[in-house]
């Protein structure tokens, strides 16, 4: 994940960034940036950290100018390094540019190791450096040519904006795996995001989605913009938004996130055979998933699990005797609610089981005497390539166990996932998604 | 508001202090601190900000020692300094003491004013330094003699954790306005806390709360510890901690939390007469109460007002054009949902009006074409002086309007609110509680 | 040592109070702090750390009124604490006041312990706090009577600035130990500064010493200013400002500093009876004196030991190889210059002797044949308990060795010294001064 | 200016590179940074400010390995950007290089641009990026080809320390305009610096210089190193070096540093042909001339300007009235030595004459009488391009006024220079010079 900002035509273009992001916030937390034009030159600024940790009210000052790009980082285990933030600004011989990504680009290993052989001297470990290198290295007269030619070289699933002193330039992938919207702001101005909860916040208006393949080329003072179908297949938007990553009220290709999740829920619902005394979200994910099961089944819904949200960065190491501190730091659930009770207990997904298996046994500890597990996904058998964080083939359970065996690992006394056409019907049968996690059909090819 | 907790007779005294700290962190963010005792002298780490900001895993290991005792400060407004936070350290006559402090001490000006004319040198603006300055001034011989007489000079609601380098002294005022709650730690050694959500987090058992107008004396190594019931009232605990200040999962003088308010949302769906299409709380501090409502009328609960937990210190001043973004940095409504519809809005509290009026013409704007506007609580028509920092009588609403005119102001199409009695039932009708803020008695008197 | 300032009638007053320390930064550089009164209370920026990392435009700014005192601390050996630096601000029942101090209180022990007694919380180390205290405890009704009150139970030497919210009360003790003169500002205002450097760099004019045992006392918006002689003895000022505290510009007790040390130089030159190629100084210390000696025998003066004065706070600790790099990091002799000659080598005293033998040895190192070295002060065989932090009895050289040993333990080929009568003749003999570093007469008695 | 410094073959590489950068801080002020290779991989630390406050024992223990290169960098006015700190650090085909440089690059600009319009992104503004370019672009195999190919395309005054993660390569311009010393450490390995005052420092014997056009190669493990003659011409070692960068304690080119500027004050004073009561310098960069004047001449030295050393970064502006302020941050005079008396001052040079003119003011101010300004060098009638920061041609006084306007201006009663002749006289005339700011000779053309 990550999240993608663009503002255009607004005298405070780098304070609706800003605000954009932030709604935008769970989409990631590792690091945020805003680059800004003035008309003369790009400024920007990025740190490790959260959005309203980074930006004050004095930084953001330094930053006016009326055309601006953002961006979250989602933290990404392992390599990452202190310059890995985003947007990526440079000077090229056309002068000041600043590029911000969220995706994946599956041939970036090829291109980043043929640039760093022709001389390309890198400073981050993501691969959105790879395009600023070919943008810089193109022969093409234009920042428009050469913004096309570079995406000719990469393969994946991504959302870019690029900005030039006076141009912001859009581009969705050819199968729109991660989402894009346009939007009007109350200024006149436009805007694009990764999500619509960002436009709700400071009450812009959604126009239209970014269409897959489609490039969108905006000018400082001008009314219109441009529109190139660079690309043309058809969509396959990731399913995994609706699941998990988009807010539960930002509105994904048309549909309402939290609709979605509700129909999930019910989905889940409609096929589960047990009695049961109610039914528990595990906070906040499972939480519209949970109301649509209730609600299908008439079953009381009891938050009886507790979500803690000062989640600080850095925890100190807990004492041996401590075993599910790590869990209940975050989930707590309520003896005097769970106590003999037979329970639903309703979760977005399993990854690698380890987090459903202590949530198991706290609600074993505080009294429940049976545990039904219903996911709102199906099982997780692939490894996702297209820009989210998932684990490898061998630390995805489901990858590596029968549901029964999953069932047993967590400690639950059922469990029962979505199917993946359960999924689909989910979401809306009339067009395709990207399955990857759950069929391992990697449509994008080199 | 505030937490305290004191644990003594633990090899890791301050990382569960921390710990405990962390799980209290909704009783207040404006500052944290930790002294500890390793049975020499007595260290101090305090600062402004939330728990995971001040401690780290280097400053708590040169927090060792078994003796500990914290603070969670609340954001109060106004004449906060730079050095009002909690415990406060001092070295006296006897050695070095710590001592932080839950509630509020109505005498606190005639204290401190006749401390400074006797030459008392004050750093903080906090009462709690008032009871510093009273123990090192007492002629008397011992910790404990010195206590309990700067207690009997200081009227008002308080729990006060003090430690000196081998003891700690725990002591809960005539009414038990505060709660305060005495465990046992996995490793043997004890902790009080105010809420037992501290507890559960580390898994400590809960033995008893401590008494209202009980001093618990514990040394550092012993086994048994010393009660000594000073004061004996009718206890009266405060109905907010049920209302509002306690987490729901924490159990309060017997009673969970959550059980009470969703009792709470019961009564008042008991006397609801109006249709709707489904009940939305405000999240988070309507959920529980919504629930009770939900279940009690089978309506449906719908999430339709998301929250954002990303909310940071310091926010940019939005632009004019964008009057509703300080509360849409937190609540999001969902059109899709809520378009026209008829629902029920449960929160659990109407102060000053004006949140309760942003929520109403949020929920307007995204399309609900009727809103019953229900709150878990009754009028607030006083000023609490018992260790909540409500506003003056001039800013709270429902002190100067009358029920109509409140919901006009917010404009509802019809408010209730739970009555007196129905408050006292939900809780409980065993006992009294402290309603100063509906009913105006206020009942600790000088 | 420690440097004070006093400013009062300037709209500028933390600003000239800002450069006063700047210029005082030789007599203290572990803290620094400046108090400010607008007219209505009194705000205080204190830190470790030197006159110019401690402020900057945007922090002196707040501290506008026209009436400053200021404290540059001197780095005293082992009980620092982290609040220690001047100066203190408390609220009392007179109102805020903040006191700063140069100087040592013989008697601090009995007074903290006995202040300790009586209940007052110290949160220092510095016997300034002392003073505090007793002003906030006294029972006079102003702030003269319970300054003049606290000093009389005060014994030491000491120069005292005093603010509170509209004057300006100035103590020098009664033997005038520590320097401490008044000017008066080129925007009319009044100055008092531990040395007349102050006054040159802001331009001041100086118009007299304060005296001995005097106290004056400046009230905002008033010309007139009121002295008050409290005490009258024979004064003695520490004769180790002239041979070592004060900057060589520094006019103190109507004697030019630099004028002093030459001839310190000249008298040990008279007595002088080897012969030398040229004269080396110690930089920057030995300079004035090694001039006057040059001059008097008409030697060839040699800058031939180079100081660094990039010297950082915090120094690696280097390799066992390197020996002798902590004398190294400042001082560096010059082997081209050195090779093969008989110097005389002048330096301003011999404490421990540790500093000479290296610079001996390097010296050696560096080719000189025969070092001759010479001393502008007389043996130290006492500890200063006045204000200088001298090391103990124990750790003195000459208090524990001969002239004959010291010369031997440093390496020297011969070894000279000052006489008392020298110094004194030096100074000037029209007054006495406080020697007991040299002659242990502890004329400050309680 | 700049320092530079590579060590190798020792097991404390980078704490020997940080005390040689500490010995050549006055090279450069306004960033330092140190590269360390442990055979793996090479990390870079440098920042803004000076060596003490950027290394600590704590990141100095992060850099550990036996391959260390370093860099002070000189602050240089206008466009330095935040990122302009040397060593550049960049990972190209063979792996981690680091590279820091003393000089200028006179061809800068064509190749940056050149580099740009190739696709080359540029994250500073030093020329040194250009070389770290070269190199990851060259097509040869070798980084010793590549480094060889990259220095046939820079023309100008330079000396490099290049590293990869097990060798050393150091290259010195073809005309040795700025200086590089090899020397050994203590411990057995090498170490080069543009200084021999960072080899006492850290008691490293002087082998030899670098030559001019010299390159050395060093291999880690290996005693012998390799010497490659990649430019033969005649040297010229910039003039400056001895007038006014070097530390007097420095030899440079076989040349003592502080004889030469003795010598250069001698020649001035061979021509001095008024009366005068003593000799003062303008501290610290007149003083070894001053000696030399006064030795010859047989006049007394007085240090009758003082100098605080304690001088920050940054200064509040002072009020109107303190118009003499800046400078006397830096330089007191001494009214009670110089009141009536007739002087000689001596200072190393004039650039603008600003400075010399509030001087000059300030010692009319404490009562000099009459004021001989002589000065150790030329008329500077040409800005350097070879490394130094000089002003242009525009700011240069001695290039728009004849010598008695620059006295009017500064307000002498005489002013003197030496000649060009005079000047190579005091360095000696065994060989050429590069004397660009006196002759306007640019001899290093592309």
């Amino acid at each position: 994940m990550c999240a993608v900002v663009g503002v255009i035509n607004s005298s405070n273009a780098s304070t609706y960034a800003y605000y954009a992001l932030f709604a935008m916030q769970h989409r990631g937390q590792e690091a945020s940036g805003i680059s800004v034009s003035d008309g003369e030159k790009i400024r920007t600024i990025k740190a490790k950290g959260e959005v309203s940790q980074i930006f004050n009210g004095e930084n953001l000052k330094n930053l006016n100018g009326s055309l601006a790009i953002g961006h979250n980082r989602y933290s990404t285990a392992g390599n990452s390094s202190l310059n890995d933030a985003q947007p990526i600004a440079a000077t090229c011989i056309l002068g000041d540019i600043a590029l911000a990504h969220n995706g994946n680009l599956v041939n970036k290993e090829e291109i980043r190791n043929a640039l760093i052989k022709d001389g390309a001297i890198f400073r981050t470990n993501m691969d959105t450096e790879n395009v600023v290198h070919l943008i810089a290295r193109s022969k093409k007269d234009s920042l428009k040519e050469r913004f096309i030619e570079s995406l000719s070289k990469c393969v994946g699933a991504y959302c870019f904006v690029l900005a030039d002193i006076n141009k912001l330039y859009v581009m969705r992938d050819r199968f729109g795996v991660r989402p894009l919207s346009l939007g009007r702001l109350k200024d006149g101005g436009y805007i694009v995001a990764s999500e619509t909860c960002a436009f709700d916040l400071i009450e812009a208006e959604f126009i239209r989605d970014v269409k897959p393949g489609e490039m969108l080329i905006f000018t400082q003072g001008k009314e219109e913009f441009e529109s190139l179908q660079l690309f043309k297949e058809e969509p396959r938007i990731c399913a995994f938004e609706y699941i998990y990553f988009a807010r539960p009220d930002s509105i994904v290709e048309g549909k309402s996130v939290y609709e979605v999740r509700k129909k999930m829920g019910e989905n889940l619902a409609k096929k589960f055979t047990h009695k049961a005394d109610f039914v528990v979200p595990v906070p906040d994910s499972g939480v519209s998933a949970a109301i649509g099961f209730a609600q299908t089944l008439k079953l009381p819904l009891e938050m009886a699990i507790v979500r803690n949200h000062y989640v600080g960065r850095t925890f100190i190491e807990p004492t041996q005797e401590l075993r599910n501190l790590k869990v209940k730091l975050k989930l707590n659930p309520m003896q005097p609610v769970l106590e003999g009770k037979e329970i639903v207990v309703i979760d977005d997904s399993i990854v690698r089981g380890t987090t459903s298996k202590k949530i198991i046994s706290l609600l074993r500890a505080a009294g429940a005497k049976k545990i039904h597990l219903a996911i709102a996904c199906p099982e997780i058998k692939f490894p996702d390539l297209y820009g989210i964080d998932t684990p490898t083939f061998e630390e995805l359970i489901s990858a590596n166990k029968s549901t029964e065996e999953v069932r047993e690992y967590c400690g639950a006394d059922t469990l029962s996932f979505l199917s993946i056409e359960e999924l689909v019907e989910s979401i809306g049968t009339e067009r395709a998604y990207s399955l990857i996690s759950f069929d391992g059909d990697y449509f994008i090819k080199e």
